[in-house]
């Protein structure tokens, strides 16, 4: 085997994450690496712990990116706030709920489950009883925005109810932050975590985390080791400076470049203001929406919960959902995304996170998605996808 | 706050790792991100598995970079393979031994410590008798070349060893892999890993991991689940593709753009070839002996065991070990590394790895030492150290 320079395709990325990087970003993570011990790398560093502080709208100083994907995040999360035998409720209305559950039971906590219909929120009174029932629960674990269905839950409420019964909250905001409001103040949540991949818009690799006082104070007054030493907090923090001395040791070796590339993005999101982010996010969605009920196409989640990052649309009668996927990537370089579990066949994923959530890819994903239903000869309406968008976006 | 894109400075990188990084790998980890399940990506993804495997110089089937650090591979390795109340016997000579025993508590197991001193390799006879007086101990562990000593064990005796006494042997190669010879199918490693900062000069961030079928087995035979989601080698395989059905599963997202580096880089392996990539390290490695012996100073290390890619020079009576570091950095953008731990302030960490090993970075490093050793006054020869270096360089 002789192997080559790889060559990536230009993609668009409209699929459930990755979404499209900027080229600002990119050209980031080409800059020379330096020392992970380096002055100049340690000010970065100090840097981008504030503006991740922004864009989750917190001033937590325990608020890190972890030095791996999303999904590291979470176990972060897990690993230092969950002790064997401790109990956790979970709220199960998609696979990410499933991951949480399974990170309970691997960190010898014992899962309580809520489950809700994929498609649905979580509800709230069913977290409430849960709560009622079953004092001295450690932790309440919910998704805000559930990357396998495309709904948003109440994360205000759920932090509120979980800190009046004395449990912790546990959010996952890895297909919201940036895109949809999360303010992990206001809300009251102690610890969350997300993705750099979705609204951030810079490629996987990296987790940012926060962790409140009331979640600092559990790592501190644990009985028992964190059984992962790579994502102990109270290590990890040793690198990061712990805010009151200043002084750092190394605990890993930073993924430098990885790290360019989100503070870069992260300059981004300040430069845009994260409020006119999310009103972004929100505006590119209506229209896509508004272009989907003109051709007769549905959506899986009620107005009232649907992510503005993410549109879960039913595959209309008939139409072979892959044979969609595939065409679009071959013709148009355009990827959604599929639908997971339950959810498998019957809907398609698509993304408009961060660079991803423009104009361009409202109008661009709703004609290529047109031409595709017509030819599959499924029962929609032509002709008016892309105006009925841009009345949205460019009408008064 | 408002924050400005970062523009690092270019630094000539011979600490411990990072090393330099070649324009190659850094142009390629900016190329467009696709998704973690394109079609294109799934073929790189096959072809870095190869890549992995001729670094290792393994045929073994299990063989991914785990998607964070070295630490993370290190800690992929202790979860998968051992379980609560199994004993394992670590090699402790360094650092990393250390940071390996911490694994093995976390893993609910019992750590069975075989001390050298720092500066010296493994003791294979203390080993033996630790095998010997411990029989069903589950693994042995060791660092192949420890990074915080500049030390080399002899990893075909340790391998030979653990499997003559039933044990999996644990294979710390993150200072070794690409710069000095990592054999791992003729040692018969079972379980081994290593970083992508050092020798193979991409970025940190990943962490190539290889398990043979005796470790696979041991994964299989399991009776409890692995305490990480996230480093799960079952759940991880099912993504990276497990070779028997072909099939991929979404596990978690991979951290594409930095993947790409690794290839990059791996191809630049290929292309010198292994063997070359060795000799060049030694070359290199003996040539700065040279210049530093011909200044009077000295190494920790026996000749026999010191690595080619990690100097521990000693530091002179009456130096001033930080500032002559932090000078180094500010006059020559040059980064050398400090001692660890019972070798701080008595030792500089002198890393020549991968694009840092090269003829240039010996004599500037050379030069630009013994300007500052002099400033210092420090007892040494000067006008002879560049000059020795060349002789073993461009001699006969």
């Amino acid at each position: 085997m002789t192997a080559k320079s790889f060559n990536p395709p230009v993609r668009v990325l409209m699929g459930p994450g990755p979404s499209d990087v900027h080229p600002r970003v990119l050209s980031a993570m080409a800059r020379p690496t330096i020392g992970h011990l380096d002055p100049a790398f340690v000010g970065m560093m100090d840097e981008l712990k504030d503006l991740i502080r922004y864009t989750f709208q917190t001033e937590n100083q325990l608020t890190i990116p972890v030095s791996a994907p999303g999904s590291s995040g979470m176990e972060a999360c897990f690993v230092n706030l969950v002790e064997p035998g401790d109990s956790v409720i979970v709220c199960r209305n998609g696979v990410f709920g499933m991951r949480m559950t399974e990170n309970v039971e691997r960190c010898g906590g014992m899962p309580i489950l809520i489950d809700d219909d994929w498609g649905k929120p979580v509800d709230l009174n069913k977290v409430e009883e849960a709560l009622k029932a079953n004092p001295g629960v450690k932790a309440l674990a919910f998704v805000h925005a559930e990357t396998s269905t495309g709904v948003r839950s109440d994360a205000a409420a759920l932090c509120a109810l979980a800190q009046e019964h004395g449990a912790l909250s546990i959010v996952d905001t890895v297909t919201s932050l940036g895109g949809l409001p999360v303010e992990v103040d206001k809300w009251g949540a102690d610890a969350v975590y997300s993705g750099t991949q979705k609204c951030i818009s810079c490629p996987p690799g990296l987790s940012p985390v926060t962790f409140n006082e009331r979640a600092a104070e559990a790592v501190k007054a644990r009985k028992t080791k964190v059984q992962s030493w790579f994502l102990d907090m109270s290590l990890v923090m040793s690198y990061w400076g712990d805010g009151d001395s200043g002084a750092r040791s190394y605990h890993h070796t930073a993924p430098i470049n990885a790290l360019y590339g989100l503070h870069e993005a992260l300059v981004m999101v300040q430069e845009e203001g994260i409020e006119n982010a999310w009103a972004r996010h929100a505006k590119n969605h209506d229209a896509f929406r508004a272009g989907l009920e003109a051709m007769g196409v549905g959506l899986l989640v009620d107005k009232e919960y649907r992510l503005p990052s993410l549109n879960t649309v039913l595959v209309p009668d008939g139409v072979d959902e892959a044979a969609v996927r595939t065409t679009l990537l071959q013709r148009y370089n355009l990827e959604i995304g599929a639908g997971l579990g339950a959810l498998a066949g019957k809907v398609w994923r698509i993304g408009m996170m961060g660079t991803s959530s423009t104009p361009h890819h409202v109008t661009h994903c709703l004609s290529a998605l047109e031409g595709m239903l017509s030819e599959f000869q499924a029962d929609i309406t032509t002709g008016v996808a892309t105006g009925a968008a841009e009345a949205v976006l460019f009408g008064d």
